[in-house]
Parts: C-alpha cells; sequence; structure tokens
C-alpha cells in the first residue's frame, strides 16, 4: 500500500467515524459549523498630530493600533484543543485558506478533523491596522525623510528562493511540491510589511498571549517570520499554551537562552525538503536542532522534524500550499493527537 | 461510484435532508455550509527599483498589486443570488462580521437566510496589497516628501461625527443604536486608508466587474465610501450584476450624468437616521435622491429608503453594527425578494 492509498483509507475511516460518531467533518461534502466570528486581541490608543494631510480628515486625534485580528470558526463537535494558525512574513491569515491553486486549506483542514480554528493576521499587516502617523510626519515635513516608517515588499524573483521554490528564479527544485502553475493566485497574497518597524517583541506576541489565555489553552501553531511568535508568548507567560507547532520558523529561540519557558510545553519544529541546499535556510535549521536539544535537555518535551526523514518529500517552504498539503497536514494532526493533551 | 464516494455522498444526502424542511439556517444553533474559501480578483504585476531598503530583500522585482481579497460562503441549500459586501473607508472586510458587541455580523445572517455571501477587503486595504514603492523612494531620496503616498488614519474624535453617533464627539444622538459600550473593539477595526492614492475609478471596481462575471449574477452590496463602486461596476459593465444596494453611500451618480447603465437594474439606496443633523451627510442623501428620480425617469428600478420613514430608529452610519442590525438585515432580506429576480 503506498502512501496516497494509505492516506485514502485513513480518510475514508475517518469519515465512517465521523459520520458514526459526529466526532468530525468528513473532509468532503457540508460542513458544520457550531459557532464562528471574528474580533481583536491587544490593541492600544496613541494621540497623533499626523493622522492625516486631507482637509476631510484631520490631523490630530486618537487612532487604536498594535491590536491582532483574529477569525475562528468551531466545529458542531469540537475534538481537540483550539489550534491558533500565525501567518509569516509579508502574507496575512490568507495563507491558511484556500490554496493558489484552489484546494481545501489547513484553516477548514484542522476544523474538520475537530480543532477549533482561529486564524489571525499580525499587527500592521492585513485586517491589524498598522500606524502610518510617521509617513505623514515626514509628508508634513515635521520629519526628514529617512525617519519614514521601514516598510518593504518582497518581489517575486526573491520571494522564489526564499520560499524554496529553486535555489533561484526561476529555477525549480527536482520534484517539488509547490504548485507553481497557481503562482500568479500566490503572489497575490503577498503584502507590505512593516514588521522590521516594530519593537522586539512584535505586538503579535502579548496579543497571542492574552488570545492564549481567553481560549483556555490553544496550540499555537507558526510559520517562517512568525515561528518564534510561540516561545516569545510563552516566554512572556505559558497560561493557556497547550503546545507550540513551529513550521519552518526564521528563528528558533537561542540554545544558550533561558529554556525554562519551555520545560514541559509539547513543542514540534518542523522543517520540509531542499532545507540544506539553501544557505539561507540550513543555518536556521541547525540552530533549532541546537535549540531542540537544549530544551529537551532542560526537561522539554520538543521534536525537530524534518519531513524527507518521514518520507514526505518536496515541501516547499509553503508546506501548507504544496500539492501534499493535507499529507502533511494529517500528519501534523497525528503529531497533536499522540502529544498534545 | 466507490465506497468513499457512497460514503460521503451519504454523509451529504444525510446533512442536506437534516434540514429538508428550511431552505435556509435557522438563526441559532449549528450552520451548514456547503463550501467557503477565498481568493483574488484582479491585480497587476508591477516592476520596482524601490520594494526595500533592507539588505534581506532585493530593492528590485516585480511584486502584484490592486488584487481584491475574497472569502466566501455557500450555504447547504443556497436560497437566492450571490450576495458581495463592500465595506467603506478606514475599515475593511471586517465591518460585515461579528459585531463590535459580539452578535452576529451580517455575513452570516444572510448565509443562514440562504444568500451565498462573499466578503472583499477593498484594493491596497486588508488582505489586499498596497502599493508601497512610492514610499521608499522617498525614503531612499530618489523622490521628494512631497511625492509621499497620501494615507490617513481617521481618529476617533472625526469618525465619531462621520459615523453619526452624535453631532460631534463625545456627544451622543437621542436613541442613536450603535452600541457605544463597545467602542474599543470598534476602534480596532479601522485602518490606514491609501483610497485618495488610487485613480478613479479604484481598481476594486474593475475587480468586482470580474467578480460579477465570476459569479454569473451577485447583488452589490456597498458601504459608505464603496457606496459608488457598484455604479461604477455597472458603468463599467452590467454582466453579472443582479442588484445594487447601497447602503449609506458617499456619493451616488450624477443625476445630470449617462443613466443608461442603470436602467433595469434593480436599485436600493438606503440611509439611517440623524441624516438631516449632519452637514456631511444630509446633501449626500439629497443628491441621492436627485439621482434615484432621475434613474428612474430614464426607466430605472430604483429606490431610496431613509429608515425612519419606515418606522426603524436611531440607525448610525455603521447600520451592520447597530443594536438593531438584524433588523435592518431583515428588511433588506425582503427587499432583495420583491426586488430581485
Amino acid at each position: 500500500m503506498n502512501t496516497k492509498n494509505i492516506i485514502a483509507t485513513a480518510i475514508a475511516a475517518v469519515a465512517i467515524s465521523g459520520c458514526a460518531t459526529h466526532a468530525t467533518n468528513p473532509l468532503e461534502g457540508p460542513l458544520t459549523i457550531a459557532k464562528q466570528g471574528s474580533f481583536f486581541v491587544g490593541g492600544r490608543d496613541v494621540q497623533s498630530e499626523t493622522l492625516s494631510t486631507l482637509p476631510a480628515y484631520l490631523p490630530s486625534g486618537k487612532v487604536t493600533v498594535d491590536q491582532v485580528y483574529v477569525h475562528y470558526q468551531i466545529p458542531a463537535v469540537p475534538a481537540g484543543k483550539p489550534i491558533t494558525l500565525i501567518h509569516g512574513c509579508c502574507l496575512t491569515g490568507k495563507t491558511w485558506e484556500t490554496t493558489p491553486d484552489g484546494r481545501m486549506g489547513w484553516d477548514e483542514y484542522f476544523l474538520r478533523k475537530g480543532y477549533p480554528v482561529y486564524v489571525i493576521d499580525q499587527a500592521w499587516r492585513g485586517r491589524s491596522a498598522a500606524n502610518i502617523t510617521a509617513i505623514n510626519a515626514v509628508k508634513m515635513g515635521k520629519e526628514a525623510p529617512d525617519k519614514l516608517l521601514t516598510v518593504f515588499a518582497a518581489g517575486h524573483e526573491g520571494a522564489w528562493a526564499i520560499f524554496r521554490f529553486g535555489a533561484k528564479h526561476p529555477e525549480v527544485f527536482p520534484g517539488m511540491q509547490f504548485p507553481l502553475e497557481a503562482q500568479g493566485e500566490f503572489w497575490k497574497q503577498m503584502v507590505p510589511d512593516f514588521l522590521q518597524a516594530l519593537p522586539t517583541p512584535n505586538p503579535t506576541v502579548p496579543a497571542l498571549s492574552e488570545l492564549a489565555k481567553k481560549l483556555n489553552g490553544t496550540i499555537l501553531m507558526s510559520h517562517s517570520q512568525s515561528g518564534i511568535f510561540p516561545f516569545q508568548t510563552a516566554a512572556l507567560d505559558t497560561a493557556g499554551i497547550a503546545g507550540i507547532v513551529s513550521i519552518e520558523p526564521g528563528a528558533c529561540p537561542s540554545a544558550t537562552g533561558d529554556l525554562k519557558p519551555y520545560a514541559g510545553l509539547p513543542i514540534l519544529v518542523l522543517f520540509g525538503d531542499y532545507v540544506d541546499l539553501s544557505t539561507r535556510w540550513a543555518p536556521r535549521l541547525k540552530a533549532c536542532r541546537e535549540f531542540v536539544q537544549a530544551a529537551n535537555l532542560a526537561g522539554g518535551k520538543a521534536e525537530l522534524v524534518v519531513l524527507p526523514d518521514l518520507g514526505i518529500k518536496g515541501n516547499s517552504h509553503m508546506l501548507m500550499h504544496d500539492r501534499n498539503s493535507l499529507e502533511v497536514a494529517a500528519w501534523l494532526d497525528s503529531w497533536i493527537l499522540r502529544n498534545v493533551r
């Protein structure tokens, strides 16, 4: 029986048990939701004299910034801890929805598997407001141009290598599973990123802590630039954090830093394929291995998995969009079932 | 039919027959969805030399901008044309979701009434990328500060009067129905707005036309700054537009302009309460009355409704958040049933 057949059998089994017990929605057919909606966590009011250069809007006043948008869906019969999905650089919560080639996203996959799912937009991105008053301060001549906010847009060519579609644009790694025929739809997901204008930790981190406490137990699943956020959240306060799944993190905590916050927390760090072929990613994988080893020596329950070691091959940095995205998600589901109470 | 297909079909049949006596989901209890997801419409690639001022991201490359994010949900048993919800100034698609005080948003209301619901983020806002290259051109010294993009943030105090919570901050109109006790959550919805940096029509307009054609018939429901968008979309091409519901539009088309695009289209322009008390809104209502009259003389099927004339009182500019938001939505549902085939 090959992998595909095993998965098909597993899906059929889940579908049958889902039908009998209503514990989960099967992966096809109607989806039954107990409750859905959206709200914000975090945020602070700031007073500014440079809100606007337009007559119709006052330059002076108060705005609210640093909040984090959260959209959620709770399945009819929840069968697991809530999963909070945290996107990476130059992207928004859209990351986790429908793949660029139109297949089911991980948001719906985990929902159908019985998890309440919470999808955020990081502070200053997507539906979470940026503070643009420093731009208008320059436009009004109150500040010099070098005081402009640092903002960047990742171009397609540079992003190609960062996302490990190939060593460099437009080369493609052999067997690479990102659906490149739909790359146009993927580039539309990318947004400008103010992350370098923000303090460390990013305001998203305390907002995640607020969310974790509100949910009274959630798995923080992060990706890439946000890979470190669940660890930073745990360092603030472990309350409400049921586990950490960090997918292709841009950084792990230092192996020589304070590892106490991670003791006892189920932690998974996951990487895809071709990592050793990337000068950007290979050192990050190495540093994460060192962190996981050190965390376990300090009483942790951390695990680092590189998918090819499991026989799952061809994954780019955008695992949740790859052709085998649901195979990866199914493995994550099984990891969570084994490791998170 | 293989076993998996038989099971999936059986589950689907059970799920659908479970609500066979209801064409729609009731307003309480589990929600059954046939399909949900997200995609983009519109968008174009631009080449830039000022994408980034950071060493980690190349300044030169291609990015995609002007696209419009669309999130959709289709009920198990659709019972109406799709509704496309288009938010207004300084806001995102969040407008239509959970109200600031935690009640059901219009996105879910119309879904439960049987409409497929499509919620967008306007171009350059929310999950739809802005083009920030002009900001970096100034930061790099390639352009003068006055070439900076026009962007503004509406402050709480100014927005107070624009949203007609009262004549001016912090006064409150008597009987006003916006849930002010939850204003903190509402301010978090507001985002900076680049709309003044965009051409007319806004790139959202051709994107809406693409969406309307894709859906082969949708009601374009707009609000405030986007109030004019459905009309501008119809002026481009009426294909796929089943009707227009323009809620408190910032502007209606000119009564003396070309009215041919609107002939035969079911059109509703809706206003809330206290309009005559607002120097900003009273002239807009007057101009919309003139447009509706002229459109009808030119063979149109347009209607202008001011809610207090129906006995529905106290509505602010944010009708979809007001305490009686579902009463207003129910009236809109009945208007659509009467007017849109």
